[in-house]
């Protein structure tokens, strides 16, 4: 290989005002550039032949993927092993073309896992850096598994709990945001939900580590990366939060008791003998929610808030209903509304019983639908 | 990260007979492996929690790209940088499962780059190989830059000739493959035909090379590594051969003369003033189909051999039929037939203005249905 | 034409138990039999080489359309003209093979038009005629426009309002019913809701009319054919009832007030001047719906009632869900849910601005979905 | 009914110049318009409140079926019964808005029933008759069974032969004509081929009759109405002739011999033994598909004449090459090729073993994107 000796080392922050768009949320620090969240990552418009970007991952348990885009086509997804290297982004192109490319993180956030980190620490590349232009709309996507894309590649039938079946493009969040022409950002958590997770844990609830930049992670490596300072809201406002929560703190439910190891406490969102579900517990659930409304538009001023639920069933719609009016009523705002996604079908399903590519593309067709007349001010 | 302490390495021939199924036409060694052609590569059934592969590339101008498919699913596709590594395939996995692995090489053998090669050397496994079983049919399929899979992968509109763009696994080849239920072979390359390329480059054609390993290549390297050796046909004996040629020396009428930079010689496939193909020029290509088809069969004893043509339109189709009635007369072989795949459309173009998939999905659709009573013995 | 002599002809009554199957609410009397509702009708299984029926029809403003089903595939649509005539719906067939035959009402009752009636008379069969099997579940559907079909066939940019855009196949109702191997009847109005009409008028509502056989209808001769007897609903209870009203209550409010003629009291659903909609008026609708569920759940005791609700939008689905609540914490009635249609899109209007036939054929797939674990009783 | 007293009945001829618009081959007489062929008919654009049409039909054995199509749009099917009577197209539309509207012959020409025939008489509008703009292009399609689009409606399994499961508009030949904005007409017979019927009668081929009318009937009645009249070539020349014939041809050589029932001369396309057709039967077909070249350009002196045939399989495909290839050659026309139409499948079968709407979808689609750039100029 006769190497390409105009390559230049850019360190992130070298790269240029307006060149470097960082997705997703972040400390804002690029050198080097952390990345936490699911669909977070790099933009630039590369004029020249070759690029390399170097990234540098950890991890005890779940190792980060990303993919690329050239153009806004997939062409690579990888598994990013431990260590720092420089991976190769495009090589062999018309030197005088601009490339519109993304690194994207297709993984989520890993609480589980308080080794696991990725980060993009430079760029290798010949060419020039060219502006990136703002997309003319914001949305922030909260969920929980399906908002991770957790399911949506594999085969059906896979059952591992691995990073290896999450992804951040074949994903309602990723194509509603492309329908929509916006900049997205994701805050998403397999398994977590308003109130508590799946099996009962009060603490595995996205509210309150939502006004951190990453405050679910748990240990010193993250928080030395910044993971728990507060998230600068000032600095990117969206004109839109969908929140696709609820699928757990249903599951919730039906699941046994959890216990705290520490103080023996347990927990239980309570099934009543008719299967429907007990009074309080409910209420709890609604409360929750109502805070979260709360608390989003504290953080949110100017975003129409959309509780878009339903991938995996709506038992608990009517309860979102509940607190959404409740939320409204109290505070008279007005830009908050419920929206029910398609559900998953024998047809849609992925790996691990979630929705797979099919499901979260019929999604998107309803939500990008639902949300544009909100976005371009038509609506409500 | 902890490190897997059960990983054993294996060289490819400790892997166990009937464990390590090698795809595509290659040499038969396998310590290391090269790989040379679209879609060739390794399929094992792996149960264990996770597996590593070493490959090693190398190139002066086009790099090697693969793909790797986790049951029968694609999970990874990336450029393979020159060097030798270590690819983690899978991790985290459980360990009393079996995961069908595919490594698959998405990227043409490069008779335009003497350096480029792609081996897989090993594996380091934690657990147990199980046998591969065989599939009921075999196919082989032979073409051109549409049969590698050029322009598949990658947004309308670019246009660079780089690997980035080429596919294994969006691709006629590997769709018509997978609805049969078949082991496949590809024999293609870029802009090659029957007679010549698509500039007239009387050399550049697939019949000349095609009773060796990769006799298109170029160099010492690709000759020390086996590439010229002749082609063991015995061991693998196809019950379909798919002839996808002809749209390159549809092209060469078009396009200048090529002239032989030792001789001076030149080579031009005519186009008379009216438009039409020069009577001797089109009759030279009769004439090379016809005896390819007779190569053909003599490498082939038992196949049916499709010329199935028509994914960038189909002007040479009447010297196609033309070809094939002679040689059918000729020698009474009646195991040999047309096919007419559907032409790309504006809605099905893909990178560099080829088919992209959606147009393979079409075409093996169609070629499936029309090779399927082939293999069953219900057709002609 | 060679007359068929071997024609005999049947009044309905006389075509024996079991064998005449009427679908649609009616008053039970078959000499004639009137038809009021969208996809009411008849169903024979006649094995016999030729059939003709024989209809009697009547209009001032709004003719009646049919459509005929084979072995469950439309072959014919036409306008019913004024008048008394026979109509041939198969010959020159098998008279020795079974044929399913639905003759089905496509246009809906007309509360407009006094006039209009449609009634089947007679058979004339030269075969017999064997049992009709139930099927193993009824739904009703209770709606306006939408599921009276209107705009599900004729051209997008079709305005007038008249029956021939009227469809009960191309209609969710019917493709639902399918999808769920189930009997339907569908109560349906255009322009209809639950406490008004889109524009204002109080009576135009659904529930009021609801517990007879067509008592939106009008004028004596209605009278006479028993449209305004009370409807016999312990002989036909459905396992489902789906409500879908709502869109033309979210009209009014955006309408001008109606003034009743003879007393010039006005009527409107009031919209606040910052497009919220009047808390009263609001309440009222919600009270309305409240109102409703009772009555459904008091006349079809063991159905499973499921507001459906959102193919034209959906802005009064908050007052639907409160309201669906109070009703079910008012009666402890679990049996009641709310569920959202997917909304119409440019690419699914039909004519008069209302969905098409593709609308409605997503609107039933995901209806469907929801629907069956209710009736195979492995839902809530 | 209050009757419309604006009425006003026109014979046909009394329309006015250019503003009724007859489709498909006729004898050119109006008083009254006797329809032949499938996907013949009327068009008017008609800007009135209510338009009726007098229709007139017999038979023996085989009942014509009609389509009506308002604004482009199928809105009505029906068989059209013996005897004379007035049809009502629409009504009750706004008086101030032309409506196109086309009344459509479903069914073939019925060379088996001397008895059948289909005339328009007459029309009876309170409006007005505006122009009907001429499309730019022309194409007559000339075929079998497929052609009339037998199979096309209906369910699968239907296996009678008779009228109802015939289509003009869920057809190939419609379908086609839409997607090229073109004029067409249509040639068909059921079971007829180039050479002989499936049957082996070898006076059961279309090119025999094709410079008549309507040759291809029987009959004192069919003669009267000018069915084998010369055909007026010079008053519409198609700029495309699409020939979908072979597949009976094909089926022939399996078929028993058929016998002359006046002589006892018999006739039959031999199979060999080893299942290959008899060198001198399948010559006999070639050479009539060479002459019905010949006279197809005799008759459409600057048509693009295009063979597309495959959709119940090809297995005449070479012999339909070989024959184009000797007519090219012997004439040196340019304008004439082939064409191989997606065959049907499992899925897109229809009734009576034909293929179904789907198929039909399938294969215009294809053969629409290979004829636009013969229309258009930009091809061959």
């Amino acid at each position: 290989m006769r190497p390409n000796v105009n390559l230049i080392e850019y360190a992130l922050p070298d790269i240029g005002a307006g060149k470097l768009k960082v997705h997703g949320r972040t400390t804002g620090e690029l050198d080097p550039l952390t990345l936490f969240w699911t669909g977070s990552g790099i933009e630039l418009n590369a004029k020249g032949s070759e690029l390399w970007i170097e990234v540098e991952a950890g991890y005890d348990t779940y190792e980060p993927w990303i993919s690329i885009l050239i153009d806004g086509e997939p062409v690579s997804r990888q598994m990013v092993a431990a260590g720092r290297h420089w991976a190769c982004v495009f090589r062999g192109m018309n030197a005088s073309v601009a490339k519109n490319v993304r690194i994207v993180k297709d993984t989520q956030a890993m609480s589980g896992d308080p080794g696991c980190f990725l980060q993009i620490r430079a760029a290798k590349f010949d060419g020039e850096f060219l502006p990136v232009a703002e997309k003319p709309y914001r949305i922030e996507f909260i969920g929980d598994s399906i908002t991770s894309g957790e399911g949506a590649i594999g085969a059906v039938g896979e059952e591992d709990w691995i990073p290896m079946w999450f992804s951040a493009l074949r994903n309602y969040t990723a194509l509603t945001a492309e329908a929509l022409n916006a900049e997205y950002r994701v805050i998403s958590q397999s398994g977590w939900g308003v109130l508590t997770s799946w099996d009962n844990n009060p603490r595995a609830n996205v509210p309150d580590y939502y006004e951190q930049v990453c405050g679910l992670l748990q240990g010193e490596r993250n928080e030395a990366l910044g993971a728990f300072r507060p998230n600068d809201f000032a600095a990117w406002q969206p004109d839109a939060v969908v929140v696709n929560l609820g699928t757990n703190d249903g599951g919730a439910f039906h699941s046994p008791a959890w216990t705290d190891e520490a103080t023996g406490a347990t927990h239980k969102q309570r099934l009543n003998e008719d299967g429907t579900y007990h009074e309080e517990d409910l209420a709890a659930f609604e409360k929750a929610a109502e805070n979260f409304l709360a608390k989003l538009r504290r953080c949110n001023g100017k975003a129409h808030i959309v509780w878009a639920y339903g991938m995996l069933g709506a038992p608990m719609m009517p309860a979102i209903y509940r607190a959404v009016d409740a939320y409204a009523k109290r505070t008279g705002d007005r830009k908050v509304s419920v929206f029910q996604l398609p559900n998953m079908t024998e047809e849609t399903v992925g790996a691990r019983a979630h929705p797979g590519a099919a499901a979260h593309e019929r999604a998107a067709r309803e939500l990008a639908g639902y949300i544009r007349p909100l976005l371009t001010g038509s609506g409500r």
